[in-house]
């Protein structure tokens, strides 16, 4: 069967169910555009993995949604983007985004002082990639960086409306508050599901910047800059796991407020091409 | 003199000091770039013209445009976006930005209850382009639209600060007091320069979203997907006026904070296809 390239859907992915607020803010910003989600439950998290290893999911990943009629891939991980965008860009034909330029850019815009914070996940801060994405742009910024591996964890336990989730996020953060910044990254897909926690210890003054918004923005320029916007009207998303269906399924609904189908798939690990063999 | 692609500069045009507020916005998020702006002010305003002679002016800017070393264009006024996008990306090999889609995609990332309004001058308004971009990519929104003509000269003429200018700016508004929208788009690039008044006249409420803000984070996006960033960090703007260099000088100074020098000159007007002869 063929579908024309406006008609295809955009793929993306994650380590797990971080991405989903990614998902959320594409089919908000983009509603006539189909998902296809694949969040790798099974291998969360990704943070502490090494470059490599997350590299070589992440291509599996890939791999699985190009066999699919896809006409976009974003990879709405800050780890994977940090670790395989451009090994994926060199993969592909379909335009490939991530989700580290368009934070970078949301902070550049929102700063006022040049001085901005990013917060992710161990593997992420390490990378430095949001430094470099920074000051790739924008010369002048002073930016301080934090890893804060309990982040994660939190939200994919389904624990992030508890007290401990406050408490955690508070004391993680204070680091920062000793410094002038007056935007912080959420530096890690994820952290949008603690942003309420995130903006009370920080400050009301401080600008929290998620990725997931300024990625859809991304999203939808290059898609139409390449003529892929779609004219459909009911698009009819997919979402896939490596993990449990049940589970991923249950947070889903939490977040987006209405119950969504769950397909289990089975990526088996091959070597490090990246690229050999998957069964589902 | 060869310049490599990523050293050009950005062509940023509009019919007069309006767009002054994108390249504000431009320099700010894209430090590094350098800017050459065209203002044709001795023929503003463009929005009471007729779409084939918006067309005309703005392609014989962009052939004046194009004899300097450039690696973008960037259409910094509504009506001349309205009226001859399409145009100018028929005849160019740059990319070519407008500022009517970056405005729409903010209002659709800003909207909670999907009732937005656009005001700008009569011929953007009358082109209906801001309710075609939005619910192209949105097809679920309602849009409220007005023309405000008294706004352009407003500025163009320095009065901007005035109790006048507030009196106009509230009267001329009262018609989208009545509606239920939550966002304001301000569909000229001069308007930014009334935005307080216009916060004021709407309610702090009102999202107000500035297509200059936008369009320099669209411009970073398309910039960067092309590979076409600079590495430089001193650029050379120049600023180029068809009218009396003096009070666009008068205008710039006041909206950018410290003087600039700015260069007279002359677009002969040519026929229909616009693309013959100039002298400057």
């Amino acid at each position: 069967m063929t579908v024309s390239a406006t008609e295809r859907a955009i793929g993306i992915l994650d380590s797990g169910v971080g991405g989903l607020t990614v998902a959320r803010e594409v089919m908000r910003q983009l509603p006539r555009e189909t998902i296809y989600y694949v969040g790798d439950t099974a291998r969360c998290p990704y943070g502490p993995r090494s470059t490599e290893e997350v590299r070589r999911y992440t291509l599996e990943i890939v791999e699985f949604l190009m066999s699919q009629p896809l006409k976009a891939i974003l990879i709405a991980c800050n780890t994977a983007t940090a670790a395989a965008l451009q090994a994926v860009r060199e993969r592909v034909s379909v335009p490939v985004l991530g989700v580290i330029d368009p934070g970078a850019r949301a902070a550049i815009k929102a700063t006022q002082n040049h001085v901005v914070g990013v917060i992710g996940t161990q593997g992420t801060i390490e990378s430095g990639a949001y430094e470099q994405a920074l000051r790739r742009i924008h010369p002048h910024l002073t930016v301080h960086s934090l890893a804060c591996p309990a982040f994660v964890p939190l939200v994919e336990s389904g624990y992030r409306h508890t007290e401990l989730a406050d408490r955690i996020v508070h004391d993680t953060l204070q680091p920062l508050k000793k410094t002038e910044l007056d935007t912080l990254i959420l530096g890690c897909t994820h952290y949008p599901l603690l942003a309420d926690a995130v903006q009370k210890a920080m400050g009301s003054d401080v600008n929290i910047i998620s990725s997931a918004e300024e990625t859809a923005v991304e999203l939808s320029t290059i898609l139409q800059h390449q003529g892929l916007l779609t004219m459909m009207k009911a698009p009819r998303h997919r979402f896939f796991t490596t993990g449990e269906a049940e589970p991923f399924a249950q947070i889903a609904e939490d977040w987006f407020g209405y119950p969504i189908e769950v397909e289990q798939i089975a990526l088996s690990e091959s070597d490090a091409a990246g690229l050999k063999t998957q069964t589902w």
